[in-house]
């Protein structure tokens, strides 16, 4: 399933009892970095199994080799050298550190002596991307950047795959996960400044939240999702980009009084002329995907030519979705046997609440307390609710096997019952 | 950016002037097969221009080669005789007939001679997925299933490509397009045939819709959704089926009932056991995501271990997205060079609505008037709502640059203009 076998250099790769081991050179150590290391202990695994690859983390560059981490680092495989960091003998280089520079040159290193190359770096993708993804033509290498865009919701991968043949015409979301978060506290009432230092406590914003809060950080996104589906070079893309700043109260206070919700929307479009782009704040109707869109979460619209719109949503920041964008691309850029399984197919065992109803006259309460005693199946205090004739009935949590005998029962007794799993957040 | 070439072929393919030739076979010339040949013909220059591939359609297998058709089809290339189109010279078969026999005999003998296989047929995957696969892995050829859950909706290729290493751990959704548009429509009062009725007027439900009520083509799509995420093999999964029928009335009469909204829920998930697999009408929250999916929208939901949960949205059912899976599927399959774009960065020249609000004392609507009139913008006939001593104004649509004009002429004026775009439904 994983299709890019072909273009990863056989000579770097190591087979170990028919699992294949692949040598990662990981860039920064900070949230993104080391929620990928954690990951990919966790996972390991199950990566094994089913995609029969080893991903063994040969070298890690980090600023600071001495400061404490979440994740315990071999001291030998840490460097604050890059020219060390290039010379590691990797077979695919990971770039966490954020910002142009060192993270070019690592890019550059990497694809040039066609090493695969995977980076979470929006804004080295938007400006560099056509550079990195002729570098990796050239010397057939892997470029990933899932993780670029959205975190965990697989917009990139979306775009290139799944809907280049349909004519994307245009592309709309809230694509940074720091402005939402303050938005959506806002119109719940706090104040900027505390919104703010919310998101940052939450480990959302970055400690200089300038990028997020000028509109930058969603407008090196959409320049990238501008590329993947229209080929406009996203060093060479328009955008009209205003932020939050510098007057977020007055944003809110203006989408409230207009009956709506403020976010900050990230958009591109095809038009005759071109692909024309914003970043801006947009008051949408309260009632919308967009308004529902709250904190951290990320929702990505991608309208289409013969294939309607396509919504995606998800967790647009965090350590762990970023890694698993990561990984994704990791999996894709590292020779692998098809993922393999050996899962069966078992009984829903969970419990869950049921509603019952009975629409046959006769005593429904004695039989059907007779019936749920002898399927052991409990109903809530409130239990008999009845209108329209009907008598309704919702059970306390319990198997769908044990709701099937009370069900039985019922019929059995001529009770004509219907039985509705109930999902309710009430 | 096509990642099967080298599956391909080779001996198959022609070159014309840098554009690839790929001749397809295509079985069904219905809803589904009809929309294909419709697509491949409005988007010919677009798939050439970005992809260098030419589809050429040399044989449509028809159950009946007299009927009306609203696409128009060369005599030659129509056939109602299986065995010649199994016996045509095709680098690519299309199934879109639907049903096992004659679409199981056409997979085979496809797949057993190295052709592309894409199929829309959801009974003919739940059922023989596994033996189709083993199949193609055996011949090299490359086996396509897009579009045979949820339409437009990218979920197969999101879950092998995208989702596979974040660790998927349940998967429910509304993938049956016709029941949702019933109970979308019984909710809002309409009788349940007429519902169905409409459902069939406008192309979502099938003559025969008994597969679509009793949740048999939810199922289907279930297991093969299960299959792609845990590998369980879609015609071992155990699956507690509940559909609409007999008496849909009572289930939407018991879930308005109890507060809430039915929907005909498929899911899967994965337990200690193995993987546990229901479709089933079930009561959401009116408020919920899944309520929210009206008529033939269709709704995935990916639960991972490391990445959230994961929601697409999109067109799940008709003819325009079905071909468009279709076609992405033929894309994949299809020899191509990586898709060239010729697209520029633009200004955004469509009319927007903006609320404009000046913060600032003294004659603000004179001097507003006077800067509007420069600018060439016209403001709603409720133009001016005051609140909190903000005055705020909406714009009749202009563009971006003509709102510009606005607000450098209020910042002249030192009125502190905040401009916001406005995209309320009011």
């Amino acid at each position: 399933m994983l299709q890019l076998m072909e273009r990863f250099p056989a000579t770097e790769t190591r087979r170990e009892f028919g699992v294949r081991t692949v040598r990662v050179a990981l860039a920064g150590c900070g949230t993104v970095g080391g929620g990928l290391l954690r990951l990919l202990e966790e996972e390991s695994d199950a990566i094994q199994r089913t995609h029969g690859v080893r991903f063994e983390v040969v070298r890690v560059l980090v600023r600071d080799a001495g400061r404490a981490r979440a994740v315990d680092l071999r001291g030998s495989v840490v460097t604050t050298d890059v020219a060390s960091f290039l010379a590691t003998d990797a077979d695919l280089v990971v770039e966490a550190i954020g910002g142009i520079e060192p993270a070019l040159a690592i890019a550059r290193a990497a694809l040039g002596g066609g090493r695969a190359f995977v980076t979470a770096n929006k804004a080295l993708v938007a400006a560099h991307g056509a550079e990195l993804a002729r570098l990796a033509r050239e010397s057939g290498a892997t470029l990933g950047y899932e993780a670029a865009v959205a975190g965990g919701v697989p917009v990139i991968r979306t775009l290139r795959d799944a809907l280049a043949p349909t004519g994307v015409t245009a592309i709309r979301g809230i694509l940074n996960g720091t402005t939402n978060f303050v938005l959506t506290r806002m119109h719940e009432g706090a104040r900027f400044t505390d919104a703010l230092a919310e998101a940052q406590a939450l480990g959302f914003a970055e400690a200089d939240p300038t990028r997020d809060l000028d509109g930058t950080d969603a407008a090196d996104k959409i320049a990238i999702l501008a590329w993947q589906a229209f080929g406009v070079r996203p060093d060479r893309l328009r955008i009209d980009q205003t932020g939050l700043v510098p007057a977020p109260e007055w944003i809110v206070a203006d989408a409230h009084a207009l009956g709506g919700v403020a976010r900050l929307l990230a958009e591109c479009v095809l038009l005759p002329t071109g692909v024309a782009a914003a970043v801006e704040p947009v008051i949408v109707s309260a009632d919308s995907i967009l308004a529902g869109a709250s904190a951290e979460e990320n929702v990505v619209e991608i309208a289409t030519r013969s294939n309607g719109t396509i919504r995606l949503s998800g967790l647009g920041a965090g350590a762990s979705p970023t890694a698993s964008a990561i990984l994704g691309d990791m999996l894709h850029a590292a020779p692998a046997t098809p993922p393999r399984h050996d899962v069966v197919g078992a009984e829903d065992t969970r419990p869950h609440r049921w509603a019952i109803s009975v629409r046959a006259e006769g005593d429904a309460a004695t039989t059907l307390a007779r019936a749920a005693e002898r399927a052991g199946v409990e109903f809530t205090p409130a239990e008999a609710r009845r209108t329209d004739g009907v008598r309704r009935f919702v059970t306390t949590p319990v198997t769908r096997a044990r709701a099937d005998l009370l069900v039985r029962a019922l019929e059995a007794a001529g009770m004509q019952p219907l039985r509705l799993r109930l999902e309710t957040s009430s």
